[in-house]
């Protein structure tokens, strides 16, 4: 919480008293004498039943306390009487006092706007942004948190929560308030398994319609959804009919933690896409074909078809033997073409009416320093905007440590970069997925009675 | 080269003479005193002819070069007359010489044993390792290498070769030499296309019965296929012919360049697999049940059924709430387990017999620090060395910059670590597919007639 920077008070309660990083530590909740809003339970579970009695101690005196974050395992999930006794017995007395719980066997929340955070991941990125992450295991939320403190630029977030073995405190309410939420600008989710499956599928069908919803659901193999069950007592159900619910309502199913990553990214920080055509710029034969051969299997991206005049820009400003439009929507610049001929390519393209989307795609060699081919994209991009056009452009500059700096400077100037180029089209072919979904639903809205016809 | 460390002399050759980098420059070819083994032509295409007019002049004074790499394009693979009237009449000069050529349109060679590197790639790792790698596009190569060079511990390779349009050393003669060559653990090739199929099924399947090979081929698809001949000029070829001969011939096909290098890696660290059954640890639930969905598609790998005795053990050792063979071959210590719990956990499982191999995934919270859980599970793996037990172990510590120090020690301490569990298991599922392979030609070679039978 400290690090984290929270700006209210934090009052460590341990019974041995004394100082916890420079705070005067209580022996009890009651013996706390300022206002407390957030219980967080950081005690094992046997525990528990200690603090129950404190709490109540305290309900008689105040009822301050709004919520608790219970983060001990050794309750519901371990499917034993004990374990369901206890998770009844904490519910029971929060309950009667008026206290909501998340949890139990969560690590809580995190949230970059106000500085809450009561998890206990290590290397969590704090940079500011979007998305909001709601997740069955607190373990995938530090995956993520981790990840995206690591990149060549912090990649942000909004909240985070763990909601554990949900014993109040559930999935759809937390995914009510993202709903509502303004500073939520994508809702991201890691499911195990929800039985109140219509309370879901309402709640997601009602973000969709207004944001993006990426989730991750696993348990979808038999022993997946066994080890699911053994982690939070959740039953996997059915996958193929989470599939095809999820499909229905607009919500975007990913397989990975890169996929998951890349289109929260993609969703967060790039503007609305307006069509399916994308043109693939790239100064490397190689990963160009490879990134070709992905996208021609994403079912909700199609290559452009640029005009005859802007093929002609393109031939005269890149070298003799660049590729370009062989094949259509694609330009292989070579790696001849320097910085400044690259960001050409990508600004005549995106010019073009044809084009909805851009991947950019770009190998650092000696004699072309990638800072100098991020400014000019970077300019090229602002040089778009000051002519209207505001189009996702997804750029991949390969690899690793070579670009850092460069992905640095055009992440901080508003642009997404992307690790791989198939990444990056997986990303962008779900925005395109997504903007689909929303046309048919104002088309239905509409009453045109198109709700099943696909035109895109 | 001077980077690289490359012991050899190094002449620059450029009309304008004066110094680069600190070396005398020559005029001319024939103005170089020294033996010359190997020329690198970096000149435009334009610019090879009057190199031509120079070799013959120094070829009719002496014949030391043998080799020449040219990087230029603009010659066979545009399509056009002129470009291929340009290669043939460099080919013609170099044959009439005895001067190989390698190119033209690639980068040439990396090889960390020599320090001979030709490439214009920056920021590649130049760490010494088993993997030799020949591509068709000079940019894969380079991703990789830079990949390689950003991990938390840099990964080491043994050759790369960038053979670019084959104008006369062509792939095959790579591949001939890697298989000879002892130093060559496993052989990476990234493939657009290859004319002379019957001799690259030849020669792939002559490596695969001594060393594994893994492959990276692109132009699946029709538009990826336009894309690649316009690149390297390559006829890209029924994909699904290339599919259905790999696995023939005992090639691991992969489909990504993060799926090549963590299979790279796997077969250069890790011991030989003897059987599919793998064991899953984790200390995090959801990172073990995403693990396990992706287990369980593998159709090399299965789960371990370890002895009562080894679950006893483990039971013992572990927090009461871990899940121990819930389901089979799956252990979810939970993150109340201290580093040494974590790291008997792997013990216990390698140890039995049931156990070929084992995934052990782990997310560090802010109790129990990843170098502490690093340095256990190194000592943990040294004490079953000393008991003769040497399995793959695939280590996933999520994620980013929070565990690279203890990925490091882990890495430098012989042991293999992976950016994720589900890359992990897919790299796992390539080793098992190999020792398959391998074992069906024994048997073959051995007569029991069981060529196509399928034990495993």
């Amino acid at each position: 919480m400290l690090d984290a920077g929270y700006r209210g008070s934090v009052y460590p309660v341990n019974p041995k008293g004394g100082e916890i990083l420079g705070l005067k530590s209580f022996p009890s909740l009651d013996a706390i004498p300022g206002e407390v809003d957030l219980v967080v339970l950081a005690v094992s579970a046997g525990a528990v039943n200690s603090v129950l009695e404190d709490l109540k101690a305290r309900g008689s005196r105040t009822t301050d306390i709004k919520a608790m974050i219970v983060v001990a395992a050794g309750f519901s999930e371990t499917g034993t009487e004990e374990g369901m006794g206890a998770e009844k017995r904490l519910l029971g007395t929060c309950r009667s006092l008026g206290i909501r719980v998340l949890g139990p066997n969560c690590v809580g929340v995190m949230d970059t706007l106000s500085g809450v955070d009561t998890t206990f991941i290590t290397g969590a990125t704090r940079e500011k942004g979007g998305i909001s992450f709601v997740s069955q295991s607190g373990s995938v939320g530090a995956w993520l948190m981790q990840t995206w403190a690591s990149g060549p630029c912090p990649m942000g977030f909004n909240k985070f929560v763990s909601v554990g073995n949900m014993a109040d405190v559930d999935l759809v309410e937390i995914l009510e308030y993202f709903c509502e939420d303004d500073s939520t600008r994508v809702v991201g989710l890691y499911l195990e398994g929800y039985l109140r499956g219509r309370a879901l599928a309402h709640i997601l069908r009602k973000i969709t319609s207004k944001k993006p919803v990426v989730v991750l659901k696993v348990g979808r193999s038999k022993t997946g959804a066994e080890a699911a069950h053994s982690h939070t007592g959740s039953m996997a159900g059915q996958d193929r009919v989470y599939d095809g619910v999820l499909k229905q309502i607009g919500v975007r199913r990913v397989f990975s933690v890169e996929e998951l990553s890349d289109t929260l990214k993609a969703f967060d920080k790039l503007p609305f896409i307006k069509g399916e055509n994308v043109f693939l710029v790239t100064q490397a034969g190689g990963p160009g074909i490879y990134c070709t051969d992905v996208l021609s299997r994403l079912t909700n991206l199609g290559f452009s078809h640029i005009s005859q005049q802007s093929k002609k820009v393109l031939i005269q400003a890149l070298p003799s033997f660049a590729a370009v439009c062989r094949p259509e929507g694609y330009a292989d610049v070579t790696a001849a073409a320097s910085a400044k001929e690259q960001a050409k390519a990508v600004e005549v393209v995106l010019e073009d009416d044809a084009v909805d989307s851009a991947i950019f795609v770009t190998v650092p060699v000696l004699f072309v320093p990638p800072d100098e081919v991020a400014s000019e994209i970077i300019q090229a991009v602002s040089r778009l905007k000051s002519k209207g056009i505001n189009k996702p452009l997804l750029s991949v500059l390969l690899a690793g440590e070579a670009v850092s700096s460069a992905r640095k400077s055009m992440e901080q100037n508003g642009l997404a970069t992307f690790d791989s180029p198939d990444r990056a089209a997986r990303a962008l072919n779900h925005m395109a997925a997504y903007r689909r979904y929303r046309s048919r639903q104002t088309r239905a809205r509409k009453g045109d009675g198109n709700l099943g016809a696909d035109h895109g």
